[in-house]
C-alpha cells in the first residue's frame, strides 16, 4: 500500500488498514521528511519515497491523500510507474472536474475509484490521526466509471467501519458545497465578524458559540483548496446566504417579529429534523 | 421566593436554590396553568398564582424569568405588591433600555439587580430545567444603580455556582449581541440557506454542520424577542456580516487563494485563542 500524502486521512488509512491486518507494508509519500520519518518512528508507515514515482512502483493499493490541489500533478508523475492491476482511490473533499483529470490520467490497466470518507474534523496532521477514524462514518464513492476495482474499495471502507453512499462526481460536490464547503466558509466569516467588533469580547462566548463556530479552526490551506476547487457550488451558496440574511435583517429592520418568528422556526424544524440520527 | 416565569431559566433557579435550602417557599407565576401545575408536581415550585401581584405579595426575592418581552407589563402589575426590603432580579439575554425601564418601575424602598446568566442550551421548559445549571457558569450583573441588594444578588448566584463578571446595560447588550445575538440569527439563516438549496442533502450532513447549526434548535419564540430588543446591534452585525461573505465570494472569484487563506487564517488564530478555557 502506498499513500501519497501522510496526514490526518492518509495515516489513518494506513493506521486503520494496519490494525485490520489488511496490508503487508505501506510506503508514504510527502512533502516534508521530517514529517515522514516521524510517522515511520510511530509505525504509522513502514517506510517512505521522497520520489512520488518510485513510492508507488510496487503497489497494489495506492491512496491519493494529499491536499487535492496536488492530485493532478501527482497523477502526471506516477502514471508511468503504477503496476498493472493496481487500484487507485483518493479521500479528497472535492471531485467534479478533478475526478475526472484523475480518471483521464489512470492509465490502462489501473482501477480508479473516487472515494470521501466523511471524517475527521477540525484538526490535521498526523497526530489527529487515528486508526479507528472511520468506524461508524460515513464513504461516498463517486462511481461514475464502473471500474472493476469498485468492489476492492468497497471491502476495503467496509473492513475500515465505514457505511458507503453512492453519488456522481457533480452531485457530490453540489452536496457537499451545501452541508460542509459552504458553511466552513460562513464560519470562518463569523468569526472574522465578531473578532473585527470586539475581540476582547470573545471572553463571554458560551458554548453555543463555542460550537457554531469550531470548524473555523479548521486547516486554512486545506478549506482555501476545497473552497477554490468547489468555487461555482461556494461562491451560488454565499449569494444565497446573503439574501437569506438579509430576510432576517429587514425582519429586524421592520420590526416584523411575525415573519422573524417564521423564518426561525423554518431553520428550527428543518435541523431538529436531522437531529441525532 | 417568586418565579415569574417557569421556564428553563426559573425552573432552574427554583430547583438550584432547593437543592442548597436557599429558600423556604417558592412561588411560581406563569400564563400556562398546565405547565404550573407540572411544576408543582415535580416539586420545583410549592405552589403556584395566575395573578401575578398575589405571586409576588410576600415573596423576599421576586426572579422575572419570562420571555423578556413580558417584563415590562409584569412590572406594571407587580410594582404595588413588591414587599419593603424585596430583591428584584432578572435573567434575561437583553439588557439597555429594557434594564432601564425596570429601574424606573421598581418601587422604592426594593432592590433590583440586572443578571444575565449564561447558561442553558437550545431546549427550553421545565424538562429541560437543572438544578445544576449554574454551576461552572458565567453570571453577568448589569449593576448600574449601586442597589444595595448587589451583595445579595452576588451570594445567590456564587451560591449557584457561577462566576460574576460585570458590566453597563449598553456594554452588554453590545457583547452578547455579537457573541449570542447574532450567531443565533446567522445559525437560523444557515439552515435555510442549507434547506432550500436541496433538503435531502442534509442527510449528508456530518458532524461539523451539526455543530454549527445546532443553536438553530432554539426557541423561535425566544430568540426572536431577543433579536428584536437588541435589533440595533444585531442588524449592525448582519451588514458587516455580510461584507465579510462578500469578502470571501470575492476571493473565490478572482482566485485569490492568498487572500483566502489570509481570511480563514485569522479567523481560525482567534477561534483558537478562546478554544479550551
Amino acid at each position: 500500500v502506498t499513500i501519497l500524502g501522510v496526514g490526518l486521512l492518509g495515516a489513518s488509512v494506513a493506521r486503520a488498514m494496519k490494525k485490520r491486518s489488511l496490508c503487508l507494508h505501506v510506503t508514504g509519500h510527502g512533502r516534508n521528511e521530517d514529517n515522514l520519518k516521524r510517522a515511520q518512528s510511530l509505525a504509522f508507515i513502514d517506510s517512505y519515497e521522497l520520489d512520488p514515482a518510485a513510492a508507488c512502483q510496487d503497489a497494489d493499493l495506492v491512496v491519493l491523500a494529499t491536499p487535492i490541489e496536488m492530485f493532478t500533478g501527482l497523477m502526471e508523475k506516477i502514471a508511468g510507474s503504477l503496476k498493472q492491476g493496481a487500484v487507485l482511490i483518493d479521500v479528497g473533499s472535492v471531485k467534479g472536474s478533478l475526478y475526472r483529470d484523475i480518471v483521464r490520467l489512470t492509465p490502462q490497466g489501473v482501477s480508479f475509484v473516487g472515494c470521501h470518507p466523511i471524517a475527521g474534523g477540525e484538526r490535521s496532521g498526523i497526530d489527529a490521526s487515528d486508526e479507528d477514524l472511520f468506524e461508524g462514518a460515513l464513504c461516498i464513492i463517486t462511481d461514475e466509471t464502473d471500474s472493476p476495482a469498485l468492489g476492492k474499495a468497497e471491502y476495503l471502507w467496509k473492513r475500515l467501519g465505514s457505511s458507503l453512499e453512492y453519488m456522481g462526481a457533480d452531485e457530490h460536490d453540489r452536496v457537499y458545497a451545501l452541508v460542509s464547503h459552504f458553511p466552513h466558509l460562513a464560519a470562518f466569516a463569523l468569526v472574522n465578524t465578531v473578532g473585527e467588533g470586539n475581540g476582547d469580547a470573545l471572553r463571554f462566548a458560551g458554548p453555543g458559540f463555542m460550537d457554531t463556530t469550531r470548524i473555523a479552526m479548521s486547516s486554512p490551506e486545506l478549506w482555501k483548496n476545497i473552497a477554490l476547487m468547489n468555487r461555482d457550488h461556494v461562491v451560488e451558496l454565499v449569494d444565497r446566504y446573503i439574501k437569506q440574511l438579509e430576510s432576517f435583517a429587514s425582519c429586524l429592520r421592520d420590526n416584523d417579529g411575525e415573519r422573524l418568528e417564521d423564518l426561525m422556526e423554518k431553520a428550527r424544524a428543518l435541523r431538529s429534523s436531522i437531529n441525532g440520527r
